[in-house]
């Protein structure tokens, strides 16, 4: 195997820089997670293991999600020694300069069960953030400036903080060429990263097709992580923007129990809503 | 104007049992709700003026809507004196037998913006009940049982300790000859109310369909309410099941800024679901 070193692209959650435990990558397309703690590195690779092997998961959604490799214990980044880690694709593996977002869905992240500790922990980040107003929250982003050729990254505690008014603006900033000025994002990306038959939009549209009757999980605290390739925008017919949908972050995956995963489902259609008023504005 | 009289036929919310504050109906078609305290009343007419003179409501969804006729000062059920009243179309006027079920609709039934002691109270109750877990919890019914030729009935304090399995039987009793009985849930006029083009899942996709794109309301705490005429059944030929879904309760509809009601939108899917899957089992 060769060397694991930290990833180029990952827009939120734990992050393996200056020392501290976060994933990692082979170079040759395996992204390494190290098990989180308090049983949720279990957890996630528990929902891993049955959602490899769910017969019921039709063909078309299991692209949505990472591909699963096992879990193996690597020399973990911070050097506290080996650690067991949940090996997957590494999705953004060839790109070569994707704008990355990370939009955690529901407006609830706890769910009947948990302690009183963490319902008021969850509560109160869903209610200081849009989640209770949008039904989604933005966790995190890294977005190329196509006019300034570099990329643009907001630290988390500001995107905690983030408004409804935020929220909208920073998705018509994913895909404009002037996402670092201060002047009216130009959505010069819009149709080609958000529209078309193969967009987000349409990804989006068929995970919701599936949340709509799929009972088998409850997708408590999951993302959304959407990216897309810059290069081809910057080399006209470099093969397109290669926008692609991803689920991830399956620490809280709970069963469904024949139940409709209704806070899921009503997050997703509200930032659908979000992105087809940019595609008809 | 004819003497008002207790509503035969209300199957939850404040009734005018027994020298109580409720509703009234006049016996030619209109039911009279008083106005609820707190601002509450003042909340719900201000939503039918402005519901009532939206133009952005599509034709096809104000019918799932009481119509509308003012506001008016008359004799309140328990004698108190003159009260303002919201005067409505009495949606089952004309109905002789009917069967109805009043379900709260959402995971949430506060909204940013209340007091401590209104979202405490909320949050209790949803946690409570099958709100957080279903998406939609049950309010009332009144369930005509043919074996016995008697109304089936149950105490609110009953229903509002309903379970998951109990949430899901209740359906099925509703469109059951046997609703009273222990043993299981004949599902006898499950095709004839729930299913067709005209019955209840037809009448609620095409709401859910609206649902998807609206923002013009978010419709918190707000019912579904679904009834049908059980006369028809018992005398073949009379003229069908009369199925209807009508929204009621719009004491906390709130201006929806844009915003897709994901808190509506996902309980009405999951209660959707719940229906499909009666009809396809």
């Amino acid at each position: 195997m060769k060397m694991l070193k930290d990833p180029e692209h990952q827009v939120a959650g734990h992050m393996a820089k200056d020392g501290r435990l976060g994933p990692l990558v082979d170079g040759e397309g395996r992204f390494f997670k190290p098990f989180q703690s308090n049983g949720r590195g279990e957890n996630e690779a528990k929902f891993y293991e049955s959602f490899s092997s769910n017969k019921n998961v039709p063909d078309h959604i299991r692209g949505y999600f990472p591909v699963y490799h096992g879990t193996q214990v690597v020399e973990a980044s911070n050097g506290s020694g080996k650690l067991p880690h949940i090996v997957l694709d590494d999705v953004v593996y060839g790109y070569s300069n994707p704008s990355g977002m990370d939009v955690k869905i529901g407006s609830r992240t706890w769910y009947p069960g948990v302690s009183e500790l963490y319902f008021n922990q969850c509560l109160k980040n869903d209610r200081e953030t849009t989640s209770v107003s949008l039904g989604f929250r933005h966790a995190g982003f890294k977005i190329f400036d196509h006019q300034e050729s570099r990329f643009w990254i907001v630290e988390y505690k500001v995107v905690h903080g983030y408004k409804v008014d935020d929220a909208r603006l920073v998705l018509r900033k994913f895909v404009s060429s002037n996402s670092l000025a201060d002047s009216i994002p130009d959505c010069a990306f819009a149709s080609e990263v958000y529209g078309g038959s193969n967009g987000i939009l349409a990804q989006l549209l068929e995970l919701k097709a599936w949340f709509e009757t799929q009972t088998l999980y409850h997708f408590s605290s999951c993302s959304v992580y959407m990216f897309y390739e810059n290069e081809s925008i910057l080399m006209k017919g470099g093969g397109g923007a290669r926008a692609q949908v991803k689920l991830v972050d399956f620490t809280h995956v709970l069963d469904g129990n024949g139940v409709v995963d209704h806070n899921f489902l009503g997050g997703l259609s509200s930032f659908i809503k979000f992105i087809q008023d940019i595609l008809e504005s």
